[in-house]
């Protein structure tokens, strides 16, 4: 049986305000019902909201925040001066062992400068990564770092192949995750010289990673591997390129339908199939960012979100709680260590 | 009048081999029926299938060439042995101003080596680039670098952002084309010192260039600017991913249509705009990579093209003869120099 979990939440992050956040709760104890919430943030704007929700009352302590991040928050300045925020304070549960997990749909800079800040990195990992999960031909695959650094070397990119595996087994439930290392070609002299460091890297180890070598872009979505390694800025442009793209077809064929009667009559039957197409599209859909590398789990739900992509992320952070990643990132990383110094050296 | 152009063609390279290259030449004679041809590659194939088409007898001279090179011949080490290629002399020919620009759908890492040892950059551009144009929500865009470097200084960046502004202005028609910097956010204190140095002096600098600041990956198919300016990595990354995203929403759609009775009737409707979406979608469509930067102009066509998309790579590269993009290129990089050496100094 899985165990009970309890869930920080910063409940006044995201576009959409505290309403949805609440409305997620309700959806996500429907699933889970042995979870329990802290849940950060105005205690007169939450007061009113739970109060609606009986089934809540049992299950959800509501902790008063008296400020929250904002979107226009620098992360460099409301990291000094942000202790009062709901998006401290539910980090903060997870640091004092309060809880398990931290959900947030705020700020991601500023989530990410205060996660790093509380909960410091795993013993050995330099900087964090966040990965996010894609739809693909095959199922999903993990790639990271989509945003956390904007630059990364070979040996980080080891951490982030070490992290993102870890992750893939405990929440994608795959015995041996198979990692690629992403890049411009699949040929060993291709690359900059952090992939190529990487690449040798994990050839070489004795780390028990199933490591593919090389992935290019399009490889992603064709689900060649389970977890995809990049640094932060290829990352974040190869998701957000990606989203684009997704869009535009959707917009091409949405225009494609109506330019003609018969495009017209085929979508009104077609209607089904391409309102699931649509749903399969949404980004909603996923569970946005997760924080790996740190001594706590932090899942950052997309700033967009509405209850059901809340509720996705809070499902994700549950996983995440049962599944102790870190254990499996703590292994690996310590297998690295020799291998790291010998590069080093040589 | 448009002017008459010579296009200098290595007729093995691609996957299809030169059938679809000649049926290529046919359609386009037919839409510029001034333009010269002078056709590099293996006489004993080529003489008889030019025998075919006795339209071409007066616009086509064929320039026999014993070796070509093939996907696997590297870079490094064929553009040394490589002068009896058939893609080495379609190179040549431009050097030697006997054509005006040379075509390849051969192995890109080989056709860019050749044409920087031979063509050698415009005075000042220390890299050349490849550029892709991208549909967008509101027309096209202009992407580069997508993969002729693997790294990019700040002063490279916007080398590219010349190069790609002048490119989007004499074939795009655009008579202030907007660029904008590829990043991971809009913010101005975002992204790496590549990116961040390339947008100071872009600032800073009296270049006429119409400059929007930072872009995101989602912004490229939303048609924000006109020129994306990256690194070859990103840029060769981002374009990879989009084609795999594109490819997989085409995917879902296709199962959605099928997985219901209503879904295929409507798809039987609705046929004439799904094809129109598949030609919309088509790589082929596009006209592969321009390279920029060079003494010369040469245009890479898909590899895996047919005789449409090749003929479109040829379109191209009558476009650009007729434009004389490196006097712009060459104006704007005067201006340029006295702030990037004021940036080093400082």
């Amino acid at each position: 049986m899985a165990r009970e979990v309890t869930v920080s939440i910063d409940a006044m992050g995201g576009d959409a305000g505290p309403g949805i956040v609440v409305a997620a709760l309700v959806r996500s104890l429907e699933r889970q019902p042995g979870t329990l919430f802290l849940l950060h943030g105005d205690e007169a704007v939450l007061a009113p909201l739970l109060a609606k929700s009986p089934k809540l009352k049992t299950r959800v302590t509501l902790r008063h925040a008296p400020e929250r991040v904002t979107m226009a928050d620098k992360p460099s300045q409301i990291v000094r001066r942000g202790q009062n925020t709901s998006m401290w304070r539910a980090i903060e549960c997870v640091k004092k062992g309060e809880a398990d997990v931290a959900v947030s749909a705020g700020n991601t800079g500023a989530l990410m400068a205060m996660s790093l800040l509380q909960l410091r990195t795993i013993e050995g990992i330099s900087r964090p990564a966040i990965a996010s999960i894609w739809p693909t031909m095959k199922g999903r695959t993990v790639v990271l770092d989509v945003g956390a650094n904007v630059t990364a070397t070979a040996e980080q990119l080891v951490d982030f192949a070490v992290m993102g595996e870890a992750f893939a087994h405990a929440v994608l439930n795959l015995e041996r995750p198979i990692v690629g290392l992403l890049n411009v070609g699949s040929e060993e002299m291709k690359g900059n010289d952090a992939v190529k460091g990487a690449a040798q890297i994990l050839r070489t180890s004795k780390l028990p990673i199933a490591f593919h070598g090389f992935v290019e872009g399009n490889d992603i979505t064709e689900g060649l591997v389970d977890v995809v390694v990049t640094d932060g800025f290829t990352g974040n442009i190869a998701l957000k390129t990606a989203e684009g793209a997704a869009k535009l077809v959707a917009r091409y064929l949405s225009l494609a339908l109506r330019r003609s009667l018969l495009g017209m009559i085929g979508a009104f039957f077609a209607r089904g199939a391409l309102n699931a197409l649509r749903r399969n599209l949404d980004p909603r859909a996923s569970a946005g960012g997760i924080f790996l590398g740190l001594n706590g789990v932090v899942v950052k739900a997309h700033g967009g979100t509405d209850a059901i992509g809340f509720a996705g992320a809070l499902d994700m952070a549950i996983n995440m709680a049962q599944a102790d990643i870190n254990a499996r990132i703590t292994r690996d990383r310590s297998i690295i260590d020799p291998v790291l110094e010998q590069a080093v050296l040589t």
